[in-house]
């Protein structure tokens, strides 16, 4: 393999697929700065048919190698890759900036986040979690039948595929959750880079190539391809070495990729994180209490990132009255001071337009508050709006529940509690649900929960759904259509889960047994043995 | 409620729909003994549209309370069902051999392992198994930002539409491992009763509903509807109230059932086990060294249940020589002696027939065996068979690969231990696979052993795939089409894990926190508390 000369800070406008650096000739792309509307250089090139099938085809080469490394040394380069990642330094944070529209304070921040988020998982690939040893030793004697030794761990699914989103071009993109979660489990990844970002893409894939290379593991491990448009995606997902789909994107896109997935001659799990309302309610006391308060917080939650985030509060409920009103007064003065934000790409901000005008066309709907029109005009910027409707119109038309992705809410009056367990009992599957509450709503929240809970991945007190904990107990998650697969989650450590499947084996010798398994617990595993947990050996 | 006054033991031909018996009104049918060809009594009412929503409504009813019953409380009611089986004695006994042609030997330990598995399946919901609580207490103090309060566990994804399997009556079916491990994760049940048997389904499906009703849980949580078509079942899985599927039967079968399952408003999980030929590989030391005991073994575990196991071995692998030859003459010479057996229905008998014949047809297939006549011309009997091929045929046409559900299967010699790995290589997904090996094989089963680890769910060595034990370590799944989901199995305590989906609570007060996340840690739960594993409270 020819040494790589190339300052890994320089865009290159190739793709890394193994060990290699590989132009696409399926046509070409640049970036555009959505601030400015400014093409940025250089080209990238799309990924052939054939770029997808080599790097499918090293993934799968380097499968059985990369699954059986010991837990340290995937846990070791999931750190290298962060370690790479800052010594990116301020190429990096320039290139997040000028290929999204978005803050240097909040990519900094998001670097810092998905540095965090590999470590994390570095360190739960240390302990093995997720493998789920378990023991059941042989019963010689039993009758009327014996029994002979049965074992079982996880073992990764394969090769995953993975979607970076649009909106997190760092920790929900080339080494972002779905990424380090997956790499972890033991499933080498190829990313499909978004196209709105092919630079701050590369950067990241080509530290992820040299975390490869640096640690000796197989060169399939990771690959990157670029395409600004949809064939090397289905490519991707359609071909037989993939055995999973990791992706955060629309509805739509989601949608797609799950056909596409379940039309292959073996059946592949998507985890698409898709479309969320989020849904707010306001409680009667705390709204009376503190409706002021209440109306900053969610002002603050509903432009943050210029509204675009998966667990932006879309839908906000309460009980008809005075209080309701004065909040929504408070909420249009506040939001009339905003600012129009650049919104991530035209795309984005022309789909929001048109959301926020079937709102706005809607004959039960009424206007509530604009922000500032200033600069909206500019194509890639998003004037924040507020609409409010009564609860008998979204019972009566669900389209009104459809996700606006972008600065814009929906204020839900309510008739009473009971109007508000129904509208949330209607809901479709979200990723959170937020109870606004004092001590004198407890009983209110109380009948609401359980509702809650069969709805959404993730339930909020006295807070606002955006800001997403990386940790162990996070959901980021939820029923259909929140996700394609409300069984898991995409944010937290028990995303690892997402790509094991269970192997049992029965009655082989030590020598042909996987480390997880030896009586001795040579990885110092948590395991099940003959029904009890323990972490000791055998003897 | 009226009290019903019917003896337990009398089947009526009516349905078991929450605290009722109704008699379905979708046209009737009755059950055969396929022993005699002889209808048997009485006929059975098929569920009509209004019943199948009926079930489905008064499951989802249920759900909420259900689901927050105490792990003892759902613990008690798994005992409860076992205890109710076994009181049905001998009428359920001889039903079932009359329904199945199974010799009472083998329904008698089918019931004991269906009434060990409802007990295992008890404990484990007893300890709180699969709740996985985590807890990431609040961090006040961080910089840049603070972190509040956030907790998971994992709650039950909702009503469980079950079909009952042809092949198993009683551990596959209306109370059968699907059932138990959905109650178990605190999922109400609907299950489809398989046509062939709705006697055995109705005395199992009333036992469980006395359970239900004596165990103070609503109705709700178990129903059971027959149909000889496919009408009920199809409407019972487009249902909305039903939140996941499980499914034992032919690969049509579940397919059929993954489709409707994808094109609903909200796509649901299948769990579908279908199709396995569970390829065993004679590896040559142990072939030289044992090959007349391997034989024997071989015809055991081929005619058990008269092959209709999904884990009879429908595929025989070895390297081409004198000791597969032998092999084959000493499995032919035990299976001549074998009488032909009574199959579950006239449909697998015919099914069957022309699976020998489109083997026997092929031309790169050689005849080796035959099992007695005797009788099989008698619709429900089947005459064993065994075929040859060379691996350079099966790599040439995968259709020979596929499974043939009866007491057939096919030989094939491979030029060497190379050409034996690229036939693993190209098998689909497998419920099992078996490695039969001396020391002096270790290093061939070495290089098998990663894939076949990649292909099926359970790998036996020194053994046969047939017999499936229900413990902690068991798997049985496999990937696509073994199964619709690898990622799961429908045997072992696993099996809880299907039906279960994370749900996190951020910054709750301990009044409004479900009782797996009190600080006390009052179900004394397992759990990880900010990156520990501990069963402590929170002090």
């Amino acid at each position: 393999m020819p040494i790589d000369m190339t300052d890994p800070t320089t865009i290159t406008g190739e793709m890394p697929i193994g060990a290699r650096r590989v132009r696409g000739e399926a046509g070409c792309f640049r970036a555009l700065d959505p601030a400015t509307g400014a093409m940025l250089e250089p080209a990238f090139g799309c990924a052939t048919e054939a770029d997808v099938a080599r790097a499918c085809e090293s993934a799968h080469a380097a499968f059985d190698a990369y699954r059986r490394t010991p837990p340290g040394i995937r846990a070791t380069f999931l750190e290298t890759i962060a370690a790479n990642m800052l010594a990116l330094g301020d190429v990096l944070i320039e290139r997040a900036c000028a290929e999204t529209g978005l803050p240097r304070a909040r990519i900094e921040s998001e670097r810092g986040r998905t540095v965090a988020q590999l470590r994390l998982f570095a360190a739960r690939a240390r302990e093995g979690d997720g493998i789920d040893a378990r023991i059941d030793g042989a019963l010689p004697e039993r009758k009327p039948l014996p029994r002979v030794d049965i074992r079982m761990q996880r073992i990764p699914l394969g090769p995953v595929a993975v979607f970076g989103a649009s909106n997190f071009p760092l920790a929900f993109s080339v080494a972002g959750g779905d990424t380090a979660s997956a790499l972890a489990a033991g499933c080498p990844v190829v990313v499909k880079a978004h196209a709105a970002h092919p630079g701050i893409s590369e950067l990241v894939g080509r530290a992820v190539q040299a975390a490869v290379l640096a640690n000796g593991l197989p060169e399939g491990v990771f690959s990157l391809l670029f395409d600004d448009g949809f064939a090397a995606g289905a490519a991707l997902v359609a071909h037989p070495a993939i055995k999973a789909v990791g992706f955060t994107g629309s509805r739509r896109g989601g949608v797609a990729l799950m056909k596409i997935a379940a039309a292959r001659a073996e059946p592949i799990p998507v985890y698409a994180e898709m479309s969320s309302v989020n849904p707010v309610f306001l409680l009667p006391a705390a709204l009376a209490a503190r409706g002021k308060a209440l109306a900053t917080g969610f002002v603050e939650s509903l432009t943050l990132g210029v509204g675009q985030l998966c667990t932006n509060p879309g839908v906000v409920l309460a009980v008809a009255g005075v209080a309701f009103e004065q909040f929504k007064d408070t909420a249009a003065a506040l939001l009339a001071a905003r600012h129009a934000g650049v919104m991530l790409t035209p795309g984005i901000a022309a789909a929001y337009a048109s959301g926020v005008e079937r709102l706005h066309e809607h004959p039960a709907v009424r206007a509530a508050g604009r922000g500032e029109a200033e600069g909206a005009a500019a194509g890639s910027r998003a004037q924040a709006a507020l609409y409010a409707v009564d609860a008998d119109a979204l019972l009566a038309d669900a389209s009104l529940g459809e996700e606006v992705f972008g600065p814009c809410s929906l204020l839900v009056a309510c008739r009473d509690l009971a109007q508000m367990r129904e509208v949330a009992e209607r809901l479709e599957g979200q990723l959170t649900a937020t109870l606004h509450f004092d001590a004198a709503d407890h009983d209110a929240a109380q009948t609401l929960l359980p509702v809650l809970e069969r709805k959404a991945g993730r339930i909020v007190g006295n807070g606002w759904p955006t800001g997403v904990e990386v940790c162990d107990a996070m959901v980021h998650g939820g029923p259909f259509p929140a996700t394609s697969d409300g069984r898991s989650t995409s944010v937290g450590t028990a995303a690892i889960e997402r790509f094991l499947r269970p192997v049992c084996y029965q009655n082989l010798p030590q020598r042909l047994l996987p480390d997880a398994l030896h009586d001795a617990n040579p990885l110092g595993l948590p395991r099940r043995v003959d029904g009890v947990p323990t972490q000791a050996p055998i003897k």
